[in-house]
This record gives C-alpha cells, sequence and structure tokens, in this order.
C-alpha cells in the first residue's frame, strides 16, 4: 500500500477534480502490475495496473489507495474491471466518499466472491486527497493559507514592500504548492498592491493543471492591465452584486456576483462556489484581512507559514488582521504537522488544533 | 577533547565568573583521569584530573578545553601544576585571551619541554564559554534575549496578558538559560507589567549561583513590593543621574546612577558595568522597547525566541519596537544556530548573520 501510495502522488498535479490514486498488484512479495491515475477522463490506476499484470491478475491481490469506482463516468467502473481480471482479494486504503462510489465499489466486489480487506494506510490516503474528501464530505475544498513572515511576525515594511523577505527555496517551494491546488486565492487588495501572477512556474519537465484564479474583488476594483486580468490562466472575479462596471477591463475573466457578509464578501459562499466547480484545494495568497477573515471565520485547514531569519520591526505590516482577543483563553490554536529548513527559511505546516 | 567538553558543561551554572573547563588525562586510549572546574576559588580542572591520575600522568596527555592558567589566582598556576606532574603532552582547545595567561600557560609549558597543541575542537570550547571570552576580549557580556510569542509575533494581549503563551516545558527550559546566565535584565516597564521574581527555579538536585538581578529603571518607577526588590537575589537597580528616591524602597537592593542615550539608559554602559562586575553570558528578560533597543543598538548576541502554536492577531502586543526600515535590505539579519521542539512550542536560537 505504501507503494502504491506513492503511485498516487504521480498524479499530485495533475489529477484534480479527481482524485489521485495509486494500485499495485501483487502475488505475495512480487508484484505483477503498477499505475497510478493522472488525468481526469484518462483510465483509473487499476486499470493501468490490470493492463501490465495481464493474465496474471487472476488470483492476486489489488492494493488500491481508495475504493475502486462503481459508476460509469468517463471511463468503465474498476470495480467491474477488477472482477473481470479475476484478482483474488483487494485491499482498499480509504472508502471514497463520492456518493455515485461510496460503498458500492466494495460491494461489487464483494457481490464477486471477492475478499476485500479496507483502512490499511487510511490516514496517509486520505491525507493525499485532502481536498478531495474535503469537498464530497464537507461541500467545501481544503483551505491552506500560505504566508511569509519575518521573525517577527511582519509581512512587509510599512511602504508594502516585501520582495523579498524569503529565500530562492522557499520561493520554488510555494509553487509546488500552487500546482497541486486547483485554485489560487486573492484578494483585490493584494492585486492592488502586489499585481501578482497567481500561476505556476515550474521546472519544464513538470506537467500541471493550471489552476484557476480566484480573485474576491467586492468593489471591482481590480485596475486594467493587472496580470490576474491577461487571460494567462482561467480566472474567476468574485464581486459583490451591488458593483458594476461599463469598461472592458475583465473581457478575459469570469465574473460572478455573490452575497456579501459584513464588509467582505460571504467566504462561505466563495468556498461553496469553488466545491460546487470542482475545486479541491484552494490555496490562499493574500493580505492581513483575508487571511485574517478566514482564520476568524474558521475556515482554514492549513496555514503554511514560511519565516525568514530577519527581524522587521513593529512598523512594519502584520501577519493577520484578527479581531481583538479579551482573553488569551479564546486565541486560535493551531498544531503543527510538519516542520523544515527551506535554506535560511523555515517553513512550518500547521492546522487548527 | 569531546569528553573534556563535556566534563566542562559540568560547571554550566556554577563556575561563573570563572569559564567552564574540562581536563582528561590519557595514555593513548586509557584515560587516567579526570577533572573539570566547579566553582570559583576552587580548584581548576587540572588539579582534579592529575589528582585521580596520581603516578601515571607521567608521560601522559592532557586533554584540556581551555589554556592552563599561568598565574597565582585564588589557586596556583595550572600550568605548572602540570610541569610538575610529569605529563608529557597538552592539548588545549582554546587559548585563555585572560591578560595573565594569553599564552604564557602556553610559554610554561613548552619551556619545560612539554609538547603542547592547540586548536583541536577549539569552537565548541569557545562556544561553552561565550560569555567568558565575550568579557575578556570585548568589553561586554554575552548579551542573550529570551522572548516568547505567538506565531505571528505576538508576546501579550492588547490588555497585557500573556499568562502563559508557551507550555510548561519551554518555561523550565528557560529556568535552566536563567541559571547558566551571571546576570537577568529587565527593564521597569516589565516590572511594573509583569512584577517577575527574575530569580532560577531549577530541581532541588541541580546546583546553580543566583544570577544577579538587574533592572534597568530610568526614572526608579520600581515600586515597593515588587518582587525584584524583595531580597532574595542580589539586584542592581540602574537609573538615570536625575531621578531620586526618599523612601525605603530599594534598601534591599543596589543603585547605581549611569548616562543617558537618548530617552534610554546608555546600554553599552549598562554593559561595560556588567561585564567590570564580572557577567560572562547576560539573560534579557524584557519589554519590546529594551529588546528592541538592543537589537537597534547592534548588542544581542542571541535571540532565544520560544514560539508558541497560537494565532493573537494584530491587536496584540508586538515582538519588538525597532526604528522603521526605509527599505527590506537594512532589516536585523539572523542566521539559525539551533531550533527544536519543546512539548507544543519551538525554540528557535539564533544570532546575528
Amino acid at each position: 500500500m505504501a507503494h502504491a501510495l506513492r503511485l498516487a502522488e504521480h498524479g499530485l498535479y495533475t489529477t484534480q477534480p479527481n482524485p489521485r490514486v495509486g494500485c499495485v498488484i501483487a502475488h505475495g512479495d512480487e508484484v505483477v502490475g503498477t499505475g497510478f491515475h493522472r488525468r481526469a477522463g484518462e483510465p483509473h490506476a487499476e486499470v493501468f495496473a490490470l493492463r501490465e499484470a495481464g493474465e496474471r491478475a487472476r488470483g492476486a491481490t489489488a492494493y488500491v489507495t481508495l475504493e475502486p469506482c462503481a459508476h460509469h463516468g468517463r471511463t468503465p467502473p474498476c470495480a467491474d474491471v477488477l472482477v473481470a481480471a479475476g484478482v483474488g482479494r483487494v485491499v482498499i486504503a480509504a472508502e471514497d466518499p463520492f456518493p455515485q462510489v461510496n460503498g458500492h465499489g466494495i460491494g461489487k466486489l464483494r457481490a464477486a466472491g471477492i475478499a476485500v480487506e479496507r483502512g490499511l494506510m487510511r490516514e496517509a490516503a486520505r491525507e493525499l486527497n485532502c481536498g478531495f474528501f474535503s469537498r464530497i464530505e464537507r461541500g467545501r475544498p481544503f483551505v491552506r493559507v500560505k504566508l511569509a513572515m519575518s521573525l517577527d511576525g511582519r509581512t512587509a515594511l510599512a511602504s508594502g514592500e516585501s520582495k523579498w523577505i524569503t529565500g530562492a527555496a522557499a520561493r520554488a517551494d510555494v509553487q509546488r504548492w500552487r500546482a497541486r491546488s486547483s485554485a489560487i486565492l486573492s484578494g483585490s487588495g493584494t492585486v492592488l498592491a502586489d499585481d501578482p501572477q497567481l500561476t505556476v512556474r515550474l521546472p519544464d519537465d513538470k506537467e500541471f493543471l493550471l489552476p484557476l484564479r480566484v480573485v474576491l474583488d467586492r468593489q471591482l476594483r481590480t485596475p486594467a492591465g493587472s496580470h490576474v486580468l491577461d487571460g494567462s490562466a482561467p480566472t474567476l472575479l468574485l464581486h459583490g452584486a451591488a458593483a458594476s462596471c461599463n469598461d472592458d477591463r475583465f473581457a478575459r475573466v469570469e465574473r460572478v456576483a455573490l452575497a456579501m457578509h459584513g464588509d467582505l464578501l460571504d467566504l462561505r459562499a466563495v468556498l461553496a462556489l469553488l466545491a460546487g466547480r470542482g475545486c479541491n484545494e484552494v490555496h490562499v495568497e493574500a493580505g492581513p484581512t483575508l487571511c485574517g477573515a478566514l482564520f476568524a471565520a474558521g475556515l482554514v485547514d492549513e496555514l503554511l507559514l514560511y519565516v525568514a531569519p530577519l527581524l522587521l520591526g513593529d512598523s512594519a505590516r502584520p501577519l493577520l488582521r484578527l479581531p481583538p482577543l479579551g482573553e488569551m483563553a479564546r486565541c486560535w490554536q493551531l498544531r503543527m504537522v510538519d516542520q523544515r529548513m527551506l535554506g535560511a527559511d523555515w517553513r512550518l505546516q500547521l492546522r487548527p488544533a
């Protein structure tokens, strides 16, 4: 199963909106077929593994990181294919919560007399598809907020200057997190201040899907000529219903009006909309107001924090704007998932405690 | 030499103002004597090791972490003792910059026909006595600033509430850093806000010297009844020449007037005074103003930063008050010396880059 999970990771940048899935077919210690899902519309992991195994699949054990599908989508049901190939046993890491699968894949296999075990390395399999599980089970994407700061928690000088707080290794790392995401979310404040591209720059040999660029722009302030309006990636501009525009700034992007929640766009509505469009992981690169609002609303699933070994002082810009706390007991508690050095910087991966 | 350095560490909490020194006497791989310096006025490391070795010291190699002393202090010169014991070779990690030793110890040994080598693990030996070397070579103590903060760089709520940002393991760790210091430095703002004890709490079996409590109190604002005035540890109150007091608040502490530098006491004068009193390592536990002033003046040798996995938001108190930066290139650059987890918190040890 560990082998199957490593195979599944090959689809990290390309399977969206589908989950990343790997499959290994074996007789005891002898592996006779391996496969992974690369891209929506193309065959699933099981199909590649069975093709490689051929006749040797008969009586073998199939290790699959996700419950085989039971429905006719763009490809035939993998449960049927496994039955037809005559495998003797199927070991599944995680059950598929997708309504048309959810237990039906396992049911089909068992109905055909195949022994099914489940739960082996389930947590790792769910982790690999944290966005897919979040979207199907909670109706919203997995939200990862990326921030880069000085040791004293500052993201930029008072002047706004922030290029570059962190070093080259940290910046290259950010591109990989963008690449695995279905959408990159930002706010018009960041667009106005930094004019980011919000695209993915990876070495040429890396295949990836262009994430949807999503800009929250309540008042349609994004100026003509901004990178996010250049049509170089699919782009969605979300604005308040009251905002209007009578020029052609937005010719190359899609615009959708959303409800407001106080002074900001309704963030739950934003996430529901993105889930409806098949977004699994949403990567947030925004300023202290939007990031703070996501934290305050309890909508952040992961904080990816890059810390540079320097001090900027108290006149520099804060990491997050959060409502004032009356007592320490009400602070936002997180727990460490991973920490590592990237060049001279430090990367922390944290989740709500 | 690694063995000798480990021995020297036994004096971590007790040798001040003397350096921590260890000694191993060996014939090849066979260790015949070991010793370390425990406390000023008591015998040096070499004496203990030679006592243990007895006659077997003759022709042996002595590994010493610091150049043997050459002068009559409270104990006779170790160089003479090594000569008298008939050791054949002395290997020294670091030269002693103390004026009455500085090369004279080595000279005495060589004059007696003993082979002397030096520089083996010199960096580790100097590190172990960073305060001693700083005091002798630079005329000021090694300054270690301890701060505890949230992930977003905040030390307390706007209300001042800060108990406890970090957990029990981090707080116990702080006691060990206090214990190895010659002085604990704070400011009257911290005394007024938190009424700290600035003493050392260690498990009962740990021997340590009480560090000098030093409070910078320009205007003599420290109120009667403050813990730092209770006489439970030697305490030095530094104030501006213009400040005066006609009550008996300060009966149990020593008061010294110092020159001002702008709005603050002259920090270089503070450190020079502490060096003159034999302070090797000074441990700073103070607020953002004093800590920021030390950074801004380039007087911080190490930042010991405890980071708790929680967020407090931008209304909470900043880590350091520093003069505003006009450009990023002028920020305070640090480098990581050590990082580790302490319970749910992280401890970062950083030094100027």
